[in-house]
């Protein structure tokens, strides 16, 4: 089967045919040079695969930065402006991102801002990149602590997806991927939500047509809700709180830093445990999506002033406005409610709920 | 006469009228909250006058930028995208650009990657800022000494200008604006640029009805070619050389720094006198629009090796691809010539022109 999204800009192509995909793209662009963007892994791991597949008679110059979500930074950004400028990019060269999030989500904003804007085209490596990252066309970087408060929307010319690059990818890393296959699930549908909790790290044909389907699913909410008016919004589940906890951990020397998708997980549980306690979540789906994640994902302890400080962050949460802090939440799974306001106390519950989890059971 | 242009984003008003609108669409938009940029010189010349014609609920909440080109930097963006996260500005907040091209380019662009993009307005307050920056969409910051490099195109929601402003503005900062509506006046048409060699800093009616003519023909040329594939290329008449004078004088600390306007009418001397070598531009005008320039703008003396070096930076122009630099020429007034390869040789000759002009003739 073909997977490919067509369109103008941001046309996703994934495995079969996706790299000759890459080749025509680059002969209707004609440009001047090629850049391609790693990170210090990606460039060993995944660099010498892309070279491989990499058929046009560009010789690519190549860019690399540091790994890791510290990195993301205007700092970053700023060495590769110049250094864009001092290779001689012109207004018709392209930019390749080839990596995780970070990557993806750095360099398109790099593009996006180089002379007023150079095409990109982005080939996720990493599964959160996959699922995440390749529609929706943010990119940007943080702000300190702050998730993403630097950046613009602005799709890449085009997404290559090769779900053979998973097989360098480190364990923990694929987790943090599942974690939102396992958030579009929860705003999709049950039969998603199990499959993507059933899935294996193992390069099959099943795996990357869950893959697909995550793709799919974040596609359809896109194209529907565009300017995240309404249904896009959902896409938020488990993020409210999860990117405040990331945010924290961040910058708390004393907490190890998470993944983003462990984050998310445990926001997911926070919101799961909400939607129960204002719309009456069925009691044992949450029992049972907060003991796979917990089972899943790594459990961190949280102390009452740490809840206050990350209560705090949420308030710099993007999608707030009014400094009222608005949740997305669920009736069941697949059928959302959007701009909940829920009371702090309420929020502590939920903290409770999670430290209350036994990892063990 | 009513001087507006109407669009969704990017109306322009001018003079009376003007600041009802501002309080009309700050009603429509409906801010959280409202911050006014200034540079250090706007915040004492311009905010009271501002802020007396401010008539909305809001307090606007002010931040200042040092003053001048240099600071036109990714460090002086970063310093207000965290005030910016600071005061709590979320994505409905607005940003007031109060200041002249350096303000409104650099305003603009924090506003359009703060939180992925939050409304602005531009109030221009130097003549440059007036007739140039006002239309276009153009907004961004210097990288090193290129002008511009880091940008991207994005319309202010609206434009508000009040030519009352320009009662504070030193005289050679008044120059410089004019030197843009001269340039307006080479692409448009002879009677425009007689207007705009004869216009006076005093604020009468006749000088705001030739600011006002000027972002007409901005805009006109703006909006038949946004993308800037044809026409609207004729705007970086004396540009391309200009650019390359104003940033080498801007790195080189034996050189006075140019303002804009200063560079542009040195670049638009030599572009006329190579579109007269090349495309038999009349030598009459030549000599006229030369010894008018000359007499009204300081004159610089470039060695060779600082053509050379000047030379050297025209490769960095975003209006260059594959090392190629692409002039606009002209045949005659109004008669415009597109993407002109001119040849070393006479862009040596065109500064030997300059430079045997006579400052006192």
């Amino acid at each position: 089967m073909e997977k490919n999204i067509i369109r103008d800009r941001g046309a996703v192509y994934c495995n079969e045919g996706a790299w000759d995909a890459l080749q025509e793209i680059i002969s209707e662009i004609k440009p001047t040079k090629v850049f391609v963007l790693t990170d210090e892994h990606t460039q060993v791991d995944c660099l010498p695969y892309f070279l491989e597949h990499f058929h046009t008679a560009h010789i690519p110059i190549q860019l690399t930065i540091p790994a890791g979500e510290i990195y993301k930074t205007i700092a970053t950004c700023l060495e590769l402006w110049k250094q864009l400028s001092e290779n001689g990019a012109d207004r018709k060269s392209l930019l390749i991102n080839l990596g995780g999030g970070v990557v993806t989500d750095l360099g398109g904003f790099v593009a996006c801002t180089y002379q007023r804007g150079i095409d990109f085209i982005n080939v996720p490596t990493s599964l959160l990149a996959m699922v995440d990252a390749s529609v929706g066309g943010k990119n940007g970087v943080d702000l300190g602590a702050l998730k993403n408060q630097i950046g613009i929307i602005h799709n890449p010319r085009a997404v290559i997806v090769d779900t053979q690059f998973l097989e360098t990818l480190p364990p923990e890393q694929f987790k943090s991927g599942m974690s939102e296959m396992i958030k579009h699930g929860f705003i999709h549908s049950e039969t998603y939500l199990q499959q993507a909790m059933a899935m294996s790290q193992s390069h099959t044909d099943e795996t990357s047509q869950l893959i697909w389907d995550s793709i799919l699913i974040k596609n359809s909410i896109i194209t529907e809700d565009p300017l995240e008016q309404g249904l896009r919004k959902t896409l938020n589940y488990g993020h409210t709180l999860g990117h405040a906890i990331e945010s924290y951990c961040l910058e708390t020397p004393s907490k190890d830093s998470l993944l983003h998708g462990e984050a998310i997980a445990i926001g997911m549980i926070l919101a799961t445990y909400i939607s129960h306690e204002q719309f009456s979540f069925p009691k044992e789906k949450l029992e049972e999506t907060s003991a796979f994640l917990l089972k899943t994902f790594r459990k961190v302890d949280f102390s009452k002033p740490e809840i206050d400080e990350i209560i705090k962050l949420l308030i710099f949460d993007k999608k707030n406005t009014s400094g009222k802090i608005q949740f997305v939440l669920l009736e069941n799974i697949g059928i959302h409610r959007l701009n909940c306001i829920v009371p702090n106390e309420l929020i502590y519950d939920a903290f409770n709920f999670y430290g209350k989890l036994d990892k063990e059971a």
